[in-house]
Parts: C-alpha cells; structure tokens; sequence
C-alpha cells in the first residue's frame, strides 16, 4: 500500500509528489492505485498565463509547452508558478485495494480534485487548446494514490458549471460543520465560494438566526442576495478594518461566525474584529496571512477560534453540487456566471 | 469608549494603531484606557539586531536610535523589521471604565502582552541598555487599551522566567481547549511553547492517552523529557514530512491532536500527516504558510481541523504560570534555559 504515491517519486528521493522533481507515469497500476483515461486538464489560470507569456498566447505552442511539461516532469507542474490544475476523465482502471474500488467502474467521467501537481500523467497527444477556457484538450493518462480525491461528473448539470462549484466545494462542507440555528453569520466576499457559503449556511440556521453578505461590490452583492444566499447585504472594503467593524456593527454587531471568502489580501483584521468573542473566523481567502491572522486576534485581545479552511470535507463535492440543484436562484447564478 | 485606540492614530487616518505611522500617546487618559510607568522595554530581537546593524552595536547609540524612533512615531515600531516587543512597568492610572479597574491599582508592576508595535509611548529618557538581555531601560509612560492585554508579574518567581513563559503563554492555554482524557498528542517542537504545551498536554490527558514529543534536537528532547512534559521523545526532522510520518507512525501512528511547535518553515506537512482523519493540528510556529496548510490537507484527502494559534485565550497568563509554579522539573528547565 502507498496510499501518498511514494514509489512514483523519481527525484529528489523521499519527498512527496507535490514537491517532487519529477514522477513515473508508466509504472504499473498498483493495487491501491485508480488510472484515468484524461480527456481534458483545466490548467491553473496562474500557470496558463505564465505559459502564454513565455510561448506566446498561440494554441500550438501552449499545447507544446504542456506536452513538454508533462514529458519533462511526468505531471503538469509549472516550475514558475509553482501551480497546476485539475483534469478530466474516464476511469480506466481501479486497483482492487483502491478506496473507490466498489464505487466507480471503468467509463464513468471523474474530475480530479487534487491538484495536477501530484498527479502522475503520461500525454500521447494535446488535440486542442482552448486559451479562453482554460483547457487543455488531450488524449493520455493519469493516475490517482489512495489519499487523491476525485467527484464523479454528473449528467444534469452543465459541466462548466461543476468545474466551478467543484473548484470550492470545500468551502460549504466545512462551514456545514460550524454554522448552527441561531446564529449570525457573516460571509465576507460574493463570489463563487462566498455564495456556496451563504447558500449552505441559510441552510443550517434553518431560519433562526441571520446570514449576511458582505462584498465590495454592490453588483456581486445584489446577484447573492437574488440567489437567497444571504438574508440581508452590505457593502464594505474588508481591507479597511476599522470602517468594516463600523459597517458591520451597524448590521447588528459581532457575529458568532465569520467565514472570510475574500479573493484579496489584508482581509484578516475585519474578520477578527467583526467577530464576537468566542465567536469563530474560518478563513478560506487563499490571501490569508497566517501571521496576520494569530497576532492579529493576539493584538485586539479578540478570543476567537481561528479555522484553516482546509479544501477537503468528506463529501464535499456532492454537498456543494446539492446546494446549487436544490436552489433554481442558485443554479442560475452559477450558469450566469460560470457556465456560459 | 474606544477600545482599539483609534483616537490616538495620528496618521494615517481610520487606521487601527499596529497599522498607524504616528501615535499621540500624550493625550488625557480616557475612561477605558490604562497608563503604565514604564521600566524597561524588551525589544524584540529581530528589531534589535537590525538597530545595531544601522548604528552598531553600542548601548548609548542603540538607546538614542530607541529613543529617535519613538519620538517621531509615538510607539517603539521599527520600520525595517515591522516588529516591536513588549514592555514592564507599573500601573499609574486606571481609568474608571477600563476592564481591569477594581483588579489594578496605582503602582502594581505589570508587563505587556501586546505588542509595541500598537502601544502608544513617551520616553522621558533611556537610562540603561543591556544589549545581551534584549532590554532597554528607561523613564516614560505608555497607553493601554481596554482590548489590550496585559499580565500582573508574580513575586514568587524570576522576571526572566516570567517574561519567557508569558511570551508563548496562548499556546498551553489554547492546548487545554483541545486535549482531552484518552487521546494521543503529538507535539512538533521542544523549544519554550513545546516545553509548555507538552505539560499542559500531559495535565490535560490526566494520565490517559499519551503525549509525545518530536524534535531534532536529541539534548532538546532530553531536556523535555525530563521537565516531564512528555511521555515519549521522538527525533525526527519535520521538515522532512515522510521520514516524519515513518518515525511518528512508529511511535504509535496517527494522533488526535498535533500541535506545531516548531520553529522553522516547511513543518506543515509532516503535521497534517501525523494527524488521524478527523483529528486536530494547532498551528503556533510563527513560520507557518497558510495556503501550504491549507492546499497539502487537501492533496493528500486529510479530514483535519487546521487550526491557527491564536495568542490570545483568557487566563492564560495565570494557566501559563501555574504550569511551571506546579512542578519543580518544568521551573527547572525555565531557570536553566531563560532566566540565567
């Protein structure tokens, strides 16, 4: 059993595959072990972006740079961005000692929920390249450890749309673990993920308590709150602290839970300070400072439990995806905004 | 009321003090503010090396650079490093509606336990620098706010002993949170919070369950082991999340509760992987990168709480304290290593 993927590290020796030079693609299937059949990999916009920089933005030669990657380091790891994506795919095979083993049958179409930085891939042949998708067309195959997630696509959502709500699928599953009736929540950001949280926590308040949204943009927010996933909005740059405790004081004072979803930097201290003492602040802006974030708690004395927003909640995917088809408000957002 | 401060930040505006240019700390007292007879300013140590870098290291320079910088800032809030220290003194004025009116009085010596870097402060004059103590003595007067956080200094123990133990005192006092009768502990790091965090852990598990300690540093381990803040001492290097893994996994396997001590960058994956599916990693290493706790739970599919250490959790001075008042051994390795 090598349920990290060890024997696939080729060098440096002993690492993991995430900070692996390079990996073995071609080894045979161990038994805990499950192989795809990749159809597409939606590469990290950072490392498109660094690539279209480096080539030019032509398809040919983005595709060319991938397949060089993928040749040279047998996963696609930009060593720029240090990033990488995820694929699409058909299950090929599943090692007998495979947690999926059981659950998925070769044919059914999975999306890879690790990232394609520790993901062992072989191409034969980039087929298109589509640069305004972020998508990378292909024939070859990729291998997922016993540890690597994996979503079964399901057939009446657009696939677009998945890919999206995939993309943060963590964020609801885990705010479903901590947001309780009764409860004021705050959920700074109004995007993809802010809106899954929002959706997710109206849920668990089951109508006690309040969710509010709050963004910088009036537009993001008046598309959350068409959604229902917040029961009242409020405009706020969560970078300037002292005036987002001022705003949100006048939403009703501190909030036992406060999920940060911002997408920019030096969102930390309004977390904090909006939340109440003994309250709860589960970051999942990917902006977050850890340092900001411990001293900042210590420097205004705020007894608050501080949550890593870790991506992986058992069940997440299908959580997520449930959200977005019991809610037609809901749904239209994401293919409004995502699906197009 | 005005418990962050803000009416003293003098530039720029609407900023929280940490964030401020200029503070005014001569302004009349308010009612929910505490004024502090300064003795000595323990200044951080990186703030320190770089002011002897700029000026050398001569103790009349230093406590003139000390000095320059607080007149001009009205807080000790170097501009290089970003970081300031803490201070002792004692109490001349509690205002009638500062939380800690009727538990101080005039002349109580007490530290800081927030940072310089957001306390307002007026020197009269430095009248000592002790170089190799990280110590500057002077004659000035400093401003708490009703959310800062201070700590009366106890008669019955050394002020070195007790500046040490104050300077990590949230991480036993978040840990007795945590650690339950029964579970199996792991702490990453043998230094001062892993010295406290480990003796808390053991008090907490009241004798079931296990506590082990993890360190490269075999005279580090040997040390905890015997101040009894563990049951078991592991070597292994945390940076080196598989060879870790391998020894902690020997050592029992996978814990309840990982709690990261240590004092070096790159730990987060060895703590995340010596962690049970549903278990607890507390984050306190200063060094700790958010998006790789984040991001390496989820490459590997971890169900863990990731949680940051939050400085701040009520009583934990006193618990802090108590610990190392509580057992003969732990003072010990506190005298020995802090308070020659």
């Amino acid at each position: 059993m090598d349920p990290y993927g060890l024997r696939r590290v080729l060098s440096p020796p002993g690492v993991l595959p995430q900070r692996a030079d390079v990996l073995d693609p071609r080894l045979p299937l161990g038994d805990d072990e499950l192989a795809i059949d990749v159809e597409a990999l939606n590469v990290d916009a950072a490392s498109l972006r660094q690539i279209e920089g480096a080539v030019g933005r032509d398809p040919a030669r983005v595709g060319a740079e991938v397949e060089r990657i993928v040749r040279e380091r047998g996963k696609l790891h930009n060593r720029v961005t240090g990033s990488g994506g995820m694929l699409l795919g058909r299950v090929a095979e599943v090692g007998p000692r495979h947690p999926a083993a059981g659950t998925l049958s070769p044919g059914d179409r999975v999306a890879t929920l690790v990232s394609l930085t520790l993901t062992p891939l072989a191409l034969r042949r980039v087929t298109a390249v589509r640069l305004e998708a972020e998508r990378v067309e292909c024939e070859g195959r990729a291998i997922l450890f016993a540890t690597g997630l994996w979503a079964r696509l399901p057939d009446d959502l657009p696939e677009r749309l998945v890919l999206a709500v995939l993309d943060v699928c963590g964020a609801p599953a885990l705010v479903a673990r901590h947001a309780r009736p009764g409860q004021r929540v705050l959920v700074l950001g109004a995007g993809k993920s802010g809106a899954l949280v929002g959706a997710q926590a109206k849920r668990s308040l089951a109508g006690r308590g309040e969710v509010v949204a709050a963004d910088r943009s009036e537009a993001a927010l008046a598309a959350v709150r068409a959604a229902g996933c917040c029961d009242r909005a409020i405009a706020l740059d969560a970078t300037d602290a002292v005036a987002a405790l001022a705003r949100a004081g006048a939403a009703g004072g501190p909030f036992d839970l406060v999920v940060n979803c911002a997408s920019v930097p030096g969102t930390e201290m309004a977390s904090i300070l909006c939340a109440r003492d003994g309250g709860t602040v589960i970051f999942f802006s990917m902006a977050t400072s850890f340092t900001a974030a411990a001293l900042g708690a210590e420097g205004v004395g705020k007894d608050a439990h501080l949550v890593i927003g870790n991506g992986y909640v058992p069940g997440h995917a299908d959580l997520a995806l449930d959200l977005v088809r019991a809610d037609a408000r809901l749904r239209s957002l994401f293919e409004r905004r995502y699906a197009r």
